[in-house]
């Protein structure tokens, strides 16, 4: 009998994978489980662009170009030039899902044994991504206290080496809705510059931003054009996660020759979604407004309901719909399960992401939980309530939180 | 600058894909171009399948599971049922077309380093496949003279070596139109045993055999259970290539396991391609019959036509909607620039895949190319025009070919 491959063992998991049959249990005890572990939006996809689908009337589903239908590119580098990224409709590959393009990108840049530095806490599938194409992750580590700001360039280059190859970046963050300032991402592209480094950078929630805060996307820095590199996905701006419809971003011709070549081998992004992406172009800025304005109420509720529970260390994310805690636990991990098996108030409990797998370094997060803020408020009133008590109840506390590292300043 | 990955610059690409500029160029100039090169069938997608996806009406266009919608898959494990191939909902993940069940497929079998032997010609972008997982493709050469029948147990022997764990073959075949009997299969399966390898088969064209020749599974062999592994799509049977849309089936549960894993990283295939889907299994019989024999009516005439071409090696395929030819001519790269920049008959030309990049073997196929038959009998029969009158004005034509090997007897 043959067996599977080293890696086919060794991919790494989602962080609440291991939760959802102990989440199913529950469900099926009859309680109720507020799902705060999760990126799939309650918000309505826009009408408009489901309608624009659903009247389609053509008779052959065909492949589109490798590269996406020239009609959505062209309005896509529109898009893009509204918000200040001036590119071309030449310069945007079409991908199924941001995924893909965080495969294709990696493929295309680095080499197998190559490395690329991303800070952590990060995206745990980007591990999954990078095991595939064969490059090592070097994380450094973002810190809680500071609202995961980006750390300083001599951080960077102390991980920096002769086998770095980019720096990869989510921005707004998944998974702590840290929003990078123009500064910030000036001094990534310095250190790009200086050691030849693409600069690679998800920013799939760039609508998502605020407190007035701006969003800076790595295609607006000058004199970056061969290094800069872009990641999008219609998935969370829209609402429309199942389109499967992404892009990858740039104006270095040398890769998208090469991300076009893996592009190619798989034939087609997927039509319907490419459709509904494109309509998606037309929809009027009040919906993403309003949208903008929901997620906002939602986090600012969230973070309030944090603030007052004893012993939690939290912040106000800048961006995104995801924050992170540190709670007067020994194991978060414990603790989500815990949640799901022992735990019920007035009959419903809620289900976390444990901190620990966002981070690379062995040790870091255990103490810490991803929330995604994808319910109304209603419910993320009623979620909060159970964590409160849930805290209370917890029999595995520790001490509370450490003071404030010293040096570690907001940026 | 940062420059691209070295895999990057040399991702392996599709045999016609340097011709299509000139394609473009040829049409630019008011030829027309009969394309025979590409598989994109100019069948219409059932109608009811469309229709279904049309008339959806939720709200939010959600991710799907992982592993696909839990009623298409119990829907696709009935109809696999229905062909004499007994599979559990749970034993088929559903994948972004065949192209991502083929690569995900390879990950969760194959290391780094390790062998795949294809019967070659195969479709080219195995390669590009095979480049992303690191593994190394190991032909083994099928003949024209044959009808690329597959080659006896002991060439395959000759080419399986340590580090070999799978063999890979698309049946019916894609690009020769070779359909495999259960003889060749079984002996197949019996070398999958001896050497503890994986048989992964691409059967994406099951529905497309003449004659009244069966269609045979792997996954209808017995006591192959945890060596078969199945690699499908809704492109071509439903001609749904846009849907993206396939299947990874096989009994192994490690295999299972692993796939999911991958599958897991990007999240979702798409939505409505997988409403698509669902509905084409409620499809009458009577489309894929009329399917059926649309493909077959042209196979005959692409046949007729051929054989009748002073010079030209060709044979009957038993299944899907390609064939081979040999021409005599020295270089059918050559020929296929030529056709569409020097020639034309009465305004118009044909497009062709060569057949050398089909080969993984340097020199074999050098007077081949692939003609898939995906245009209308009308068409069909003026492209056949063009192609006699090619072969006689075309200036640099060689001795017609040799008589058949000795040994290669039809299997």
């Amino acid at each position: 009998m043959p067996s599977i491959s080293m890696r086919g063992g060794k991919v790494p998991m989602s962080p609440f994978r291991k939760l959802i049959p102990l989440a199913d249990k529950a469900k099926a005890a009859g309680k109720h489980v507020y799902h705060l572990n999760i990126g799939q939006p309650d918000i309505e996809t826009p009408a408009y662009a489901l309608q624009k689908v659903r009247a389609t009337d053509f008779k052959i589903l065909e492949y589109s170009p490798a590269e996406g239908n020239a009609s959505y590119r062209k309005k896509l580098a529109a898009y893009y030039g509204s918000l200040g990224i001036s590119v071309q409709p030449e310069e945007i590959i079409v991908t199924t899902g941001a995924s893909e393009a965080i495969l294709f990108i990696l493929l295309a840049c680095l080499d197998p044994g190559d490395e690329v530095v991303i800070p952590e806490p990060f995206y745990a599938n980007y591990n999954g991504f990078a095991q595939i194409a064969g490059v090592s992750v070097k994380p450094i580590t973002c810190h809680i206290e500071t609202g995961f700001a980006l750390p300083d360039s001599a951080a960077f280059e102390s991980v920096i080496g002769p086998k770095t190859r980019a720096i990869m970046i989510t921005n707004p963050s998944n998974p702590t809705g840290a929003l990078y300032s123009r500064q910030a991402l000036e001094e990534l592209a310095a250190l790009a510059r200086k050691y030849g480094l693409f600069l690679i950078a998800d920013e799939v929630y760039r609508d998502f931003c605020y407190d007035g805060r701006p969003f800076f996307s790595v295609l607006q820095i000058p004199g970056l054009e061969e290094h800069a590199i872009l990641v999008d996905s219609i998935s969370k701006r829209y609402s429309a996660c199942g389109a499967r419809v992404g892009s990858a971003v740039t104006r270095n011709r040398d890769v998208l020759g090469a991300v076009l070549r893996y592009a190619k081998l798989r034939l087609s992004p997927p039509a319907f979604g490419q459709i509904l992406a494109e309509a998606t172009l037309e929809v009027g800025e009040e919906y993403l407004a309003e949208v903008r304005e929901e997620y906002r109420r939602r986090r600012d509720l969230a973070y309030a309901r944090l603030s007052r529970m004893p012993g939690v260390v939290s912040y106000l994310p800048g961006g995104a719909f995801y924050c992170f805690a540190r709670f007067p636990v020994d194991s978060a991990e414990h603790f989500c399960r815990w949640l799901l098996e022992d735990f019920d108030h007035q009959g419903a409990t809620v289900m976390l992401s444990p901190g620990e797998s966002f981070y690379a370094t062995p040790g870091l997060g255990v103490d810490e939980v991803r929330l995604a803020y994808v319910l109304c408020c209603e419910d993320i009133e009623a979620a909060m309530d159970c964590l409160e008590v849930a805290l209370q109840e917890y029999p595995f506390k520790k001490q509370p939180a450490q003071p404030l590292p010293a040096g570690l300043a907001s940026r």
